[in-house]
Formats: structure tokens, sequence, C-alpha cells
């Protein structure tokens, strides 16, 4: 079965300094016209770092659109073209102030596809060494470890409610778990 | 450390049909302004159908801002002020035509922090039967099971992109491990 649908016209009606919103009108597949409203995004960094002790990083952050601090594993936006391997690298430095001597590819996820294009890029970054935080002059963190298997059980409890997050940490538990079992 | 924002003003500034952009303005943890740009949402339902022979219950949608189809469990926007409740049986029965007997929460999810206010309540649904499917007039699913732990499976390795799929089979996954653990 075909699925798709095609794009008749497509109009920014809103272009704020983070969103951008299209409103664009579609033929559906059975022929009739519809209309899709969606946020085009630049995409992010997802990285979940594990030190040789096996803990990971979290963040406990401000989430204004909540209000309430949200634990999340270090993530970034990228700029507008930016290769997501270097964002990677760069929001690692600036969230935790760590460089990653060792970088494992994750995967893509999708955090909203009703209304957004925005396309996650996950790592696991290990092999970590510490200098100074770099943080965004207006970004507060508070930056935590936990035990790998800890933060596993805080994403099944919901002790971790950030999406991202349950689902990067359970990509990461698989891809160790392979590894260990060769 | 008290990482709250407090808002100054709100403002409406793009009243579509589905996305409801505002633009606040805030002050920071270090007394500057800022502002922040947020979608308001009416918050979602996120449903694990699995049925008595283990096999989990997909769908696979075209999805407009990234132009293909992607793998996702049932879902649905709340109506405004809609109970969660409520809203799962109503988009379980038209998403894929089933009742469930037996609906466990798993909790709630934040799909997208930065920029979204929306609440995802997932849900385990068991003890399913099947009638009609009564799909939205001008929504095309294409409904298909797998076992439970291929989905799980294809989460790991990237077949399943969908972020909110990843995270929901990864609770219920740890939910039914407990019950079988006791």
């Amino acid at each position: 079965m075909d699925l798709s649908e095609k794009t008749l016209t497509s109009r920014l009606v809103y272009d704020g300094g983070l969103l951008k919103v299209y409103y664009d009108t579609v033929e559906l597949v059975n022929g009739r016209t519809s209309w899709r409203e969606i946020i085009r995004h630049p995409g992010a960094v997802v990285m979940v770092p594990v030190d040789g002790e096996g803990n990971v990083y979290l963040e406990r952050q401000f989430r204004y659109p909540y209000h309430r601090v949200v634990v999340e594993v270090p993530a970034g936006k990228l700029e507008w073209g930016e290769d997501p391997n270097d964002a990677s690298r760069r929001e690692l430095k600036e969230e935790i102030g760590a460089e990653a001597a060792r970088w494992d590819d994750l995967g893509e996820m999708l955090p909203t596809p009703g209304y957004s294009d925005e396309l996650q890029h996950v790592y696991l970054a290990r092999g970590l060494s510490f200098g100074d935080t770099h943080p965004d002059e207006d970004e507060f963190l508070d930056v935590f470890r936990v035990p790998f298997e800890e933060a596993l059980d805080m994403a099944a409890d919901g002790r971790i409610q950030d999406c991202k997050t349950i689902a990067a940490l359970y990509r990461a538990a698989r891809f160790m778990g392979r590894e260990r079992d060769g």
C-alpha cells in the first residue's frame, strides 16, 4: 500500500528565533486535499556518556515548557547543516566538560513524527577525559552520574521521563550487551 | 541549586489548527532576561498492545514531516482536557480495532522537553479482542504484529526509529519482566 502524501503548497507561517512553522497543503492517499502543520528543525545529537567504572552521566535541567527539572542525557541542537559527529563532540564538551576517545553510533531516532522533522543522532561516548565545562552562558545544568544499571531502572520506573533518554539508554544497553556476548 | 525560570510575559504568536506557539519572556537563574518559544500541546496516549501469543501490534504510517513511512506503536493526541484513560481506549479502538481487558499504566514520557509541553501517557494493553477498525477518515494506517522480542530487537537495531515506540517497548519489557520474576 502506497501511504505517501504529495505536497501541494508550503508556506512559512511562523518564523521564530527557534521554531520555524510551515503550513502545507497535501494530497492524501484517497486523493482528497488536506493540510499539515509542521516544525522544521535542524536536528539534534544525543549522547550516552559512560565512564570506565560503568557510570552514565546525566543532567538535571529546568525545562521551561513543563516548568520543572527534567533528567536527561546530554543532548543538543545542530547548527543548520552541521555534521552530527562534530556536534556530538562539541555538545559533550559544552555540557559535561568531557572528551570521549571512543564513539559508537547508535542510530537515529524521531522524537515527534506527527509535527516535527527533528532527527536525533544517538551516540555512545566512552573513554571519557574531563576538562573544564564550557556551557552556553544562558544554559544551567546540574550534571551527575549514576551506575548505568541504575539509570536503566530510572528509565523503567518513571524517575526518568525524557523520551530520548529512555530510548538512548535502552539502545546503549543493547549495544554494550552485544559487545559482552561477542 | 534552584534552576527554575520565571515567566515575565507570554504571547500566543501562532494559533494554528494543530500547533499553538507561544513566545514567552523569562527571568533566568542568573537574573538575566531571555525568551522561550514553545508549543502548547494537549498531550497524547501511547499504547503497547500485546496479545495472548506475545505479539505486539505496530503500525506503519506515512509521516509527513519526514516524508517517509514510520513504524510506531498505536498512539493519539488527547482532546483538550480529555482523560488519558478514556483516550487510550478510544485510540486503541480507532487505530487497531481492539478492546483491551487489562490496562497497565507505564507512566509518563516527555518527547521534546526543549520546545513543547507535550506529555505522553503510556499504557500496556492486554487481553485484546478485535472488532472493526474505526480510523479517522483521513488517517491511513497499515497495522501488523510481530513477536514482542522481535520488536525489542527492531528498537535496538534501528528498524524502529520512533522515539516513543522505543521507550514504550522498553518500559513494557521491564514491566512484563517484573511480572514474570514475581
